[in-house]
Parts: structure tokens; sequence; C-alpha cells
């Protein structure tokens, strides 16, 4: 007997499939595709994602909901199918709002602001992309007041990639980070600083890549279940709970570029992997929000990729895969050159301790450019001033200043507080686990990754989007997000590194 | 101002990007794909091929193709315009006269026969197939007689593949063909064999590829817009005019498998590559008709790739890239060695003079059945007999036997043929090219293969599938499809290989 949950499921997985297909060729985009593909590509990618967002806002899926919604009436909102419909009512009703000429207009702006911005950036020359930006403020702006909001107009933008979180939250909770943490990087700055010249040494590629895919091996990335290639810039894709895959770069004189990435990807490709298979080709197979995405990242590439326990298990293996430029170094130069700390002027270059400064940065020049008490015009000059109180450096060129990230140029406004979001919960997280697993550092120190990741799937992977970051990290700590845990992990890491009191 | 000509080629370019994607999907399944990605992908493929098949036969389709038709009135038939509402009309009327029952049904019978096939053919048990090839048959015939057809029913499917050709000048030309054949393939076989040891030598695989790719480089493929991968049935595929991938497979042992697979494909993307750009995104950016599009693989392959022309041209770089195995060999040692005929059991492996007899034997069979002549379990004692006629072999299993192809699982009757007529016509192209090009063979003596791929593009490359296959081939050699060149062309070359008299 067909219901209309089961006809929901039906008209969602082709949605998933047209999404998933997608990907795919995005992902083949970054890897394989011949420069002659690309025009005929942006066509096929555009196809794809018009056809997936007419399919889900038609008044049939609505239809479908209403009737699924009386369906799953009392059923465990935990489960499967009350979790599916609850979800899916939510993203429907976020899209339906959007006018089609708004989604179009967007679509056309965000493709005409990528090239503005790579000219404005290759030339140091903001003017070229200011037009772009200032429209791309103004679509944002329009979709906010489009979807709708309680307190100020960015809730609505952070929602898309944060559901359930507030702007108010983020404020408050950055204002505490910012506090503790300025100070603490003014005195790292005044210490004596580490040498990190050995990750400057020669390392094989083919070392490289050999090393990184069987430390990620060992943390239970599933290889039969995804693979690694190369791209320009990193990132995870998933087509389904089957094939997550990772990408990396390599850079042969410089170690952390590839290890620390890939690290970082396989976190994020951990959640993907350890999502419930039964949750496949629904709207729930994905993490739940950016941030709690980038809390498994985080969680991977920092608290054990860059921790002395995980070395002390792989120092060895390291010096064997890379004689040459490590075999005379011992495990605490190491350790200790992996965890430089210097204000710098590029984010994602940045260290553990002064990347949130860099995101807190561009998430308050953001809400500023949607609430309008900025404009698009002071923007270089806001850049300088607020690296300079964060950070105590200055940018020479706008191109190493507010031109260099590439997400407002894609229409992406909300999406940066996530990458601090994911810093402060992995940390959160992490201590729970400390709590509940007792001997979790002695299991890294051992190299056995598998009840870390055992705790992770039960608590984080499994449920998709069952539940959204707030409910899970509320569920899991006990806690709301705070800032004070990362800054304690902060202070007692770096305080012991570079000699602080 | 829209019209409906527009209005029907945006819709068409929705239709081929869909088959663009599903196409990308398919290559990275034979790829690059993970094992654990193969049950959602053969979700996200249907799904792709569904919506792509729903949006081309709806009545929307059929109204902006009534109106479209209205506008190109008067146009010259080869226009662009005017050729993509004839192709479009002619796939519609077609598309529209299968039931939606009868599709689905094949494609649940498909995929069951592809199993069972697999089964069959590991286990050798014909039996274990032949119920579902026996219900592929009566689909077949369903198909047909929703299609319609003239003569017989087979017209009707081999119609799909080689669009205007029709049954009856596939069984003259095939008599013909046959009659002349099998003596010269007698004679062969009474005559001294030639040695081929040279062949099963050590060609490191490294060496293959940049001698395989450094050639059809040469010979035009573009790099910039196609690639090479790896994968275990060598293929080609089309993303777009810009974007034409081949595949091959590597033997380290046996030159000729990669090498002049490698030329195949490289022959079919020429083709792809080649057709006018102007034509990207609509249904007329692909080969004609399966037969044209082999006869551009055997072309390169055979009559440039295993001709004595072309390797006094290349046998240096040979004997550079693989000093250890033809080092020592000379030129006409190996020219005798890749042309080496065999009567032998096996299709995919069998050489340029026997290849054709293994086609007629599987339309033979393949016609029979569809006609009711022949029963599906007769088919393994026919297989033997014929075998044995043709070519004087009898497998000694069914595996070896009727169990060899995977063509008939996945329901394709009215295929086979195109592979034979591809090499009759690849000889009348070339006779034609001989009389135009006065000094083609003085070129590919001397690496020049500029003039022939700049004839094949003009005359008919560019044109898509402006023409049918016999409207193109009677427009450049003035002639219909004929099996008398290609004997001639094989009686002068293996006579003298032979020395037959």
């Amino acid at each position: 007997m067909s219901t209309a949950l089961a006809d929901l499921k039906s008209r969602l997985g082709q949605i998933e499939d047209l999404k998933a297909a997608a990907n795919v060729l995005s992902w083949d985009q970054e890897t394989y595709m011949p420069p002659g593909g690309a025009e005929a590509r942006a066509y096929q990618l555009s196809t794809l994602q018009t056809l997936a967002h007419e399919k889900f806002v038609a008044d049939k899926t609505g239809e479908l909901l209403n009737h699924a919604e009386e369906e799953v009436n009392g059923a465990d909102p935990l489960s499967t199918d009350a979790s599916l419909v609850r979800v899916t009512r939510r993203d429907y009703e976020r899209d339906r709002k959007l006018p089609a000429s708004l989604v179009s207009e967007i679509s056309k702006t965000v493709s005409e602001a990528k090239e503005a911005w790579k000219k404005a950036r290759a030339a140091d020359d903001f003017d070229i992309f200011a037009p772009l930006l200032r429209r791309i403020v103004e679509l944002n702006v329009e979709k906010a007041e489009a979807i709708g909001y309680e307190d100020e107009p960015y809730d609505a933008l952070l929602d898309e990639y944060e559901p359930g979180m507030r702007t108010a939250t983020v404020v408050d909770t950055f204002r505490d980070l910012r506090d503790d943490l300025v100070p603490i990087v003014d005195a790292i700055a005044s210490s004596e600083q580490v040498d990190n010249a050995v990750l400057h040494g020669t390392y094989p590629i083919k070392q490289q890549k050999s090393f990184g895919q069987s430390v990620i091996r060992d943390l239970g990335y599933d290889f039969d279940r995804g693979r690694e290639d190369v791209s320009a810039h990193p990132f995870t894709t998933s087509f389904s709970i089957g094939d997550v895959r990772l990408t990396t770069r390599y850079d042969e004189s410089f170690f952390p570029a590839a290890f620390f990435s890939t690290l970082h990807e396989a976190g994020h490709g951990l959640y993907e992997q350890g999502i419930d298979p039964s949750l496949d080709r629904t709207p729930l197979a994905d993490g739940t929000s950016l941030g709690m995405h980038e809390s498994q990242s985080r969680l991977y590439e920092n608290l054990v990729g860059r921790s002395r326990t995980f070395w002390s298990h792989y120092f060895d293996d390291l010096q064997n895969a890379f004689p040459e430029a490590v075999g005379d170094t011992d495990l605490d130069t190491f350790y200790r050159a992996i965890n430089r700390v210097e204000p710098s002027l590029i984010r994602v270059e940045s260290d553990e301790v002064t990347y949130n400064l860099h995101i807190m940065l561009r998430f308050e020049l953001e809400r500023g450019l949607i609430d309008g008490r900025i404009d698009v015009d002071d923007l270089p000059d806001l850049w300088r001033e607020k690296m300079n109180d964060y950070l105590g450096v200055v940018p020479e060129t706008d191109a190493d200043g507010v031109l260099q990230d590439v997400h407002w140029s894609l229409g992406a406004i909300g999406y940066f507080p996530t990458y601090a979001l994911g810093n402060l919960m992995s940390v959160q997280l992490m201590n729970t686990i400390r709590e509940e697993l007792s001997d979790v550092d002695g299991d890294l120190a051992n190299g056995r990754f598998g009840p870390l990741l055992d705790w992770l799937r039960e608590n984080v992977h499994e449920h998709g989007r069952k539940l959204t970051a707030p409910q899970l990290l509320e569920r899991v700590t006990g806690e709301g997000l705070s800032a004070d845990p990362w800054i304690e992990y902060v202070r007692s890491k770096f305080g012991d590194l570079y000699d602080l009191d």
C-alpha cells in the first residue's frame, strides 16, 4: 500500500539523486575535468540544481508533506519517519519563501561576482569587486526579509548553515572568546618563538600520500566507501553514505599542508561515512550543520592530530617515511613546530590559536553589511583596523586582506561563523568524551582510534540531521555553546608550549 | 522574442544536460568509484535517465515541436535548425511509441538479466540465462511491434542504433561478405602462420601509456578537451564537445591490448571532438549511428594503425620506448605480428579479418530469435555449428560461445551488426579519401595526420546527426553500403602478408 510518506520518500529520493549527481559533477570539475569541459559543465550543474529545486518547492511536495505529517502524528520525534517529515517541512518552508526571481537573480549575480572577485584579487583592486559585493549584500538582505527572522536579518542567513543558531548567541560567544583570546595571542607574540624549520624540509609527495592515507585509514576512514584525490582546494564531498570522497593538495617542501588538511577532510568524511545507512537517499543523510561538521574536522585535525599523544604513536612512522626531513629531529621539536602560533594575514594558513580571530573579524563585518551599519566601501579600511586590533598585523594589500576569501563572491553570507563554532564545539565534545571514555588518551597514544570513532558515531554521526546542532550539543554535553572550554584548552596547551603564566 | 524553436532548444538543452550528467556518473562508475558507491549510483543513474525520458516524451515537447516545425518550414534541410527539428521529431515519435509500462518492464528485466548472464557465464550454464534471454527477446518483439516496421520486426530494432538502415540491406551485404570472406579465411588457415612472439615481451605500463597518448595526440586527439583513464572495458564517452574521454586497460606482457584499443577509442573520440561546436547541448551533437562511429574507430585502429605506412613512421619511437621487447626486431616482423590472422573463439580478441564473421553469426542468430525462426534453447548448438562453418573452430564451453558477450543481457538486440557495418564503411571512406587526398599515404608515412583528420571533420564529424549514415555515405562516397571495397582491401593486404594467390 502506497502511503503519502512512501510517496514523499520516493520524491525526495529523486531530489537527493539529482543533488548527488551535481556533487559528482562538481567533484569531477575539481579533480579530473579537462579545461574544455568547463562551459558545458556550468550548464549541467545549473540544470541539475534547477530541477532539484523545482521538484522540491513544487505544490506536490507540499501536499505529500501535509498527508505525511498526519501519518507520523504521534510517532517518536527521533524516529526516522518523524524526523524526515519535520526536517523536510523546515527545508520546504524556507525554500518556498524564496521567490524564483530572487533565486535566479542571486545565481546570475554570483556567477558575475566570482569572476569579478578573481580579477579584483589578481589586480589587488577592491573597486572591481565592490559593486558586485554591494549587490550580493542587497540580495542577501532581500533573502533575509523573504525568509523572515525574529531579532535581526542576519539570523535568517545564519540559519541556512547553522539551523537553530541565533546571531545573538554568536555575538555573545564571540565576545567572550575575543576578550580572552586577544591577550593570549599578545602574550604568545611576546614570548620566544618556536622554530619550525623542520617542517620545511623535503617531503616526497609519494610518501606523503601513503603516510597520510595510512593514518586516516587507522582513524577509521573507509577507503572502500571513499577515496582521496588531488584538487587545488581540499574538500570533502558525498554522493551517498557509501561514497564519501576527500581531496588534498601536496607541497613537497612543507609537511603540514597536505597532512593536516587530510586529517581535516577525513574528519568531515568520517561524519558522512558514519551516518545511519538507513537514512541514505533522504534529506537526513547529511551533517546537521556546518558548525557541527567543522567540529568533526577540527577534532581530528587539531585535538587529535596536533596533540603530543598522537605523535607519540606516529613519530617513528614519520621518521621512517621521511628520514631526510625528520630523521635527526626529536618528537618534542616536531610537536612544537606543528603547533607554532604566529599572527598572520591569511585565514587558511593560520594556526589553531589565531584562526578564530580571523573568523570573528569576518563575522563582524558581514553582520554590519547586512544590518546596514557598514558600507561596502568601508570594508578595506575596517579590515586593516580589525586585523591590527585582533592580531597586531596589517595587510599591505587588499588581495591579502578583504579580497582573500572566495565566500562572499559565492553569495555566502552567514557561513563564516560556522568555522569558529566548529572549533568551540570540538572542545566541548572532546571534554565529554574524556569524561565518558576514561582511557581515550591511552587509546590515542597506542593508535587505538576505534573507541573515539565509536563514540562519535553513536553520539554525533549516525543521527544525520535528526537533531539540530544546538539540540545535539545540549543532549551530548549537557551544555549550550560556550567559548570557555576552548579557551581553557588553548590556555593549557599553548601556555605550556610558550611558557606563559 | 522567444520562439517555439528557442523554447524547444532550451528544453532539449536540459535533457542533454541530464544525459551528460548520467554519462559523467557512468564514467566515474567505471574508473574511480569505490565499491561502496555502487548501490546509490544505480538509483542516481536511473533517476537521471527517467527524468530525461519523461521530459522528452512529455506533451509539452510535442507542442513545441509542432510550432517549431512551422517556424523552420522552408529552411535549408541541412541547416542546424531544420536538422534539429527533423531529428527531434524522429526521436520523439520513436520514444512516444514505447509505452511506459514496456520501458519499465525492459529496464527491470535487463537488470535481472545482467546478473543472470554473469552467473551463467561463470558457471558455464546457459540454462541460467535462457529464461531471461527469452523474456528479452519477447520484450524486443513487443518493442518492434510498438515502433512499427515495413519489412520485418528486426528493422525497428536496428533503426535505434543505425537510423535509416534496413535489415534487407544488412542481409544482402553480409551474404556478399560471407561468400568472399570464408574462402579467404580458409586460405589463410592453410598458409604458414605468422610469428607474433614479439608482441608478448615486456612492455612497461608507464611507457605504454606515454607512447599511446603521444600517438593519439599526433593523430589529433585533443587532451585539453579529453583525457584517458583506465577501466576494465575500454570505452569512449562524451559530456560535451569540449569533454570527450577515453579509457583503456593495460597488459604489461601484450602490446596490442592497450595500444590498438587506444587508437580505436581515439577514433571514436575524434568523431565526438570534431562535431560542430554550435551543435553542443542539442540532440545533434552525437555520432549519426553506431556503424558510422565504428567506421571512425576502425579507420584509425586498422586502416591507419595496422598499416605498414604508419609503422614506417613510428617504429623508431616504438623501439626507443620498448628497447627490451622490440630493440632486436625489425619493422617487417613487427608489422606481420600485429596483423596475424587466426580464427578464434572470442570476438573481442579476434583479428581484423575474422572479426566480421563473429558479427555475422550474431546477426543471423538474433534476427532468427526476433522473427521466431530460432528458439532460445537452440542457441548453444547453433552457435557451435556456425562457428565451425565460418571460422572452423568450435568452443568447448558456452562461456566461450553463446555466453561470451554482454549485449543481449543488456537488452540490446540490433546492435551487433553495426560493428561490421563500421568495418565496411571505414574502407569505403578510406578509398574516397585516397582519391581526394592524393598524398595521404605520404602524409601518414611522415606522421602528418592533419589532412586526414581535416577531411574526416569536414565530411563526417562536424555534421553530427544532421545526416543519417546512409545519407552521409552516399553523399561522401557516391555509393551505398557495400562489402566489396573491404573484401578488396583484405585480399590485397592479407594476400600479401600470407602469400595467397
